[in-house]
Parts: C-alpha cells; structure tokens; sequence
C-alpha cells in the first residue's frame, strides 16, 4: 500500500481524548501517515447512520486505510475485520458499520480478521479498541504491512452486512424509505434522482408524496434555494438521493419522518 | 502561488461527512495542501456571523487560498467569485461572506467569476458548491493555477459587500453596534479600543453604555479576570475591539443584545 | 527538540476562530510543525476536566510540545510556564492545569517562566495567550528554541499543581471519588483496576458501592456490552480506572455524581 492516507470515522464525540489518542498512536508509529477525520459526532453506536456517512464521503476520499469505529458491542464476541476494496482497505467492527462503503466502492474482494496482536498497543483496553487496534493496525498498514498480515482470510460472504435500504421503480411510483437525516435537518430517500427521471419527472415538476396515510404535494427543484423560505421541496441530494429540505427550515421536524420510513413518489396529476 | 495553505470555513457543521469530502478532494487533487479549519459551526446560512469570523481570524492565517462557504443562496443565480488580496486568494459565493475579510488584509486588487468548469468535480451537485466546485479550485490554486485561470475579471467593484458596521465618534461618546457575539457569550461592538482611548476613556474608569433606553455604568478593565465573578465589565478583545463580558458568565444572556443592536459608549461622570 | 509535534487542548470551543488563529501561528512561525488537537471543548475555565483530559491522552501522544490553555484568570497575576518532563515540554498557564499530566509522564524536570516577549506575537491580548504568547512560543520550540530560551528557571516546587484524586485502600474496601465524567456519561473514579484486584475483586463478581449513603450492587464486568441495555456496570475503563455506565445510556444522569463526590467500593456478600 503506498497512500499514505488514514481516514477515522467514529462515535467518539469531541468533548474527550479520544480522537487525539488514536491521533497519537497512528502518528507514533506512522509519522508519515496524513489523516482525514471523516467525523466524530456520529449519535453514541449508531451504527446505521456512521454507515450512511462513510458511504456518501468514501467516494470523495482519496484511496487509502478508513477506520471506521461505532462499535456498542465493543469487547464482546464480535469480531475486528479488515475489507479489502480496489486499492482501499476499511477497517473496523464486523458489524455491519463498513458494508454500505464497501458496497459505494465496488464491493470486497478479501477480508480478513484483526487477529494479529503483534500489531496492537499493549494492554489493549476491553473499551478502546480505536486506540488499542484500530489506529495501531491502520498506522501498520500506511508503513508496509500487508491485510494478510492482520489475521486469517474470512470468507466475504460471512460479513456482516446492513439490509440495504429497500428502494423499488414501479410503473407509477418510486418506493423507498428514508435513508438518513442530516444535520441541517434535510430527509435523505434511499430513491434516486434517475429514478424519479424514470418514472419522468424534471424539474419543476410537483411530486405526489405519500408518507403512510399522508399525501403531500411538494415542488421537485433543483435546489432548497428554489423555493420561498418555510417552504417543503424534493430535490436531488448531493450524494445523487432524493431529499425533502424546508428552505431556511428542518423539514424532520416538520415531517416527523425517521430512518426506515416508508415513501412512495409519483407524479402529481 | 507558492504557498500550498488552503483554509476552509463553513456552515456544514461537524455531524456529517461534508467537510471530510472537501478535505478528501483537496487532498485528492493537491496532496502537498496543508488544510487548516478555520471553523464550520457557523450557524445556517449566518452570512454575517461567518464574515466576523473570517475577518478576525485570517490576519492570523498564513497566506494562501481562504475557501468559505455560508451560501444560503446556493444553486440559484449568485456567483462564484475568487477575490485576490495582497498575496491572498478568498474564494466562496459573491454574497458579502468575504468582504469584511478582504478588507481586513487591505482591500481587493481583483476578482474573477469562477466559471471553468475544467475545474469542477462533475456531475457539479446544486447543492453542495463547497465540495464540487470550491474545493478543487483551490487545490487548483495551491498547483499553480492563476486565479486569472478561473474565469473572467470582473470588477471589484461590483462585488456584493456587507454593510461596514456603523461605528462613530463624536465629543463625549463613541456609538456603534453589536458586531457579533462569541462562544463564551461575549457581546463584541464595533467599536475599537482606540474609539474609547479618543474619549479619554483609561483603563480603570467606569463607562456609561447606553442600549437603547437602558443606562448602565460598567468597569473599563484589562480583561474579564479584573472583576468578580458574575459582574459586567468592558475590556478591549483579541481583536482590538470594545467587547462586553461577565466574567465566569454570559454577557449576551444577561443584556439580550443582538447583533445589529446600537450601542453608545461615554465617560461615567 | 527535534519533534515538530505540537498538541493543543483549550477551552476554546469551536464556534470561534480561535482554534484556527493559534494553528495559523503555529504554521507561520514553524510551517514543519504537526499539529494534534487534544480538544477544545473543555468547559469553560473547568480547569480539573482539562488536567484529566489532558493527563489521560498524553501517554497516547508523540513526544514534543504539549499546550493546554484552560485560563480563567488570563490577563490576571497568574504565571505562564514552560514545564520541562522527559522529552516532552508542556505550556500553559500555572494553575494545576498540566499538573497531572505532568505527573502522568514521570514528572518535572525544569520550569521556566514564559517571559521572553521577543517571542511573543505583539501586541499581546490581554484575553487571548493562546494566539499571542503560547502558539508562538511552541512554534520557536519547535524550530530550536530552548525551554531556558522562554524565560527564568523556577522552582518546580513552587508550580501551582491541582490536588491528586483520593484514594485510599482498605481491608474490605477502596475509598476514592470522582474524577472525571465522559462525553457517553461514563462516570470515572479516582480507584484503579489494580486497587479492585487487591481486594481480590475478579471480573463476574458483584460489587458494593457506596455513594454517600446510598448503597448500590453493581456487577464488575470487562465491559458495558456484558450487560443488558440499561443496567448499571462497573468496568475498568481506557486508562486503567473503575468507570461505572449504563449501557446505552448515561450514568451520570442516572447517579446524579459530580466530580469530587465520595465513593466506597468492597465486594458483594
């Protein structure tokens, strides 16, 4: 591996060391190593959303090691894996956290299990796997260390995986449900711009949006700009996902709409 | 451009992966960049609040390419713009964010619409201008690109600019305005520290502050620590300007001062 | 001092410029210089939770110098130090802020007071050391500067340090208190991991835990994932220490304990 990169994503927040530690570590071991905080406010073991977050930033990430860390189940029997994807390694618990980014790159071609405690900080911390493994490992990897070196090969099939989000084109209708909420409050769709194009909808266009027993009427625009302030608006999100935002607004508060919601799209008649 | 500092600042907050995406395709396009966070908590679409601090921080950033991006009106008609100052490229939505910056380091020699599209990260998302279009121009920029290459001149004087914040002074008193208010909840005036010293005002007088009908008589003191905790004082502040602050306290809940809010400052007899 | 590692704690917070006008100094004085942000949302003027932050990630940390800035009384009488421990040189202000962490690496060496103002960036804000006398200070470190080179020697004797947590090992039991409580709501005692083990304490067991005259049962587990969602557990925690949680969910709230509160721990009948 020659990128020098290393990139963290955790749910460590920032009020605390922990960031700075696994810093520390990775830097004392791989001074050479340039690292990219993907972020840190991940809500405490949300494993869901860190997985949202890490697909929807990997594509714009230079090639490198990503540690990912939201990890509630951290010191029990779940295990530590290494994905190998294209020239990107992703590192972090086997709990579902990496696969929708693994997915976003292209998919898994090995992985293996971070067994390996020549590579660990020692006494690992039944509660700190990020500074005691992870950092460790990820620093290896940037100094020449090779995935195989981590552990055994494992089967890519037997990782574990989060359901996908279910999205489904009908003749009249785009099916899904809400993906993620971002901070600004906008409600990320696991339903395509390129579906909605499909089902011939553009720009301009007012959508029919049903939420269970609701139905909305909400102007498709290119942009939250678009409309007027207080406003509800579909648009296409920059990781290429239809959203609905409220201009100068928080349409999850409005909506009421959480992770997994259903959602149907049509044409408004 | 020799130097290879790029500084970003922006309203995308820390929860989700936006700024790790800007990093990543800085990184990606310019990997000798050396990126420094001048912050990204600054409130929503706080066009104002964003200008403040860019233009209190950046006489203390090296010189390089300052990306900002507080961008309310962002894929609507506003332009992009790269404004050259001294040896200092500002870049981010031609609506005032920059303005009291680029006056802060001496004014702009020129400024170019950013329109080559050679330069963008495409699909370029409508709503997401920071990771798309800001941030590979300025890597750009720190790999030799002129700003010149960035699009057409334009004249820096139709630049959209803020308002300067209204601040003079007259015999017995210098009047101003609530410039902005900081994370300690100090109440920051437009006026300077060199405003009160034409008074006569010293260090250890008492000042008469006008706010609106209400009079108050406050301690005129070196730094907060010079007055008990709990108690109102007026002191000259990292950036040269007259602030207001209880020490141990909160200045801006105990006087409900909002920025824009006139200010008038005496002698107490 | 060949490191060019410099590592920043504060209570600045992030909403500001701040942080960023320290890093522009640091990088225009020592552009060589690898910045580690510890953190910068120590609450304000808590200097205790600053000294375990500080103390608790500096074993974590590369060699080089180390800057804590937690300065209620800035601009008051209090010293600015240079404390000299090992290969590490820690800054701050003298009020016990680094005391700990000092202590956490082996201890002082050498002090000096930081008085060499042609080291200092000028003029100095009575408000803001951290831009104009500590950033620029590390910065000389890094480029050669000496610890002698800041100011006099002093007494290490004489340097302002916070009184060590209490503890105390008993026949049936070990006496300590709060230190520290996390971002999660982890709330950490001042007893160690070894401490329970000499009261022959082993991981299954149920411990007694007095809080003042509340008496708790409290299984001792590796981790707060070996119990179910919501029940209380003791554990020894990232730095050695008996930290209580909940798992998913937050001890603090649930204990009502702050720092400094008296806890007694013996083992279950």
């Amino acid at each position: 591996m020659t990128s020098a990169i290393i990139t963290l994503l955790s749910d460590y927040g920032l009020e605390d060391g922990f960031v700075a530690a696994c810093h520390g570590v990775i830097i004392g071991i791989a001074p050479q190593a340039r690292i990219i905080d993907v972020g840190h406010l991940v809500p405490d073991g949300d494993v869901r959303r860190g997985a949202a977050i890490l697909a929807q930033t990997v594509p714009y990430l230079p090639s490198g090691v990503h540690v990912a860390v939201v990890d509630p189940a951290v010191g029990s029997t779940r295990h530590a894996v290494a994905v190998q994807a294209g020239d990107r390694v992703f590192i972090g618990p086997d709990n579902g956290l990496l696969s929708w980014a693994v997915h976003a790159v292209g998919g898994a071609q090995a992985a293996y299990e971070i067994t390996n405690e020549d590579l660990f900080l020692k006494p690992v911390s039944p509660t700190f796997h990020g500074r005691d493994i992870f950092a460790p490992v990820a620093a290896h990897l940037v100094n020449g260390a090779s995935p195989a070196d981590l552990g055994p090969l494992i089967d890519i099939g037997r990782l574990v995986t989060l359901p996908t989000p279910s999205s489904r084109l009908r003749d009249d209708a785009a099916e899904g449900e809400v993906l993620s909420v971002d901070h600004h409050g906008n409600v990320q769709l696991s339903i395509t711009g390129a579906d909605l194009s499909s089902l011939g909808a553009h720009i301009g266009d007012t959508l029919a949006i049903w939420l269970g027993v609701r139905q909305l009427s909400v102007p498709y625009r290119e942009t939250f700009a678009a409309v007027s302030p207080g406003e509800l608006v579909a648009y296409v999100d920059s990781a290429g996902l239809v959203a609905m935002a409220v201009n100068a607004g928080d349409a999850f508060q409005r909506l009421s709409l959480p992770p997994g919601a259903h959602v149907r799209i049509g044409l408004s008649r």
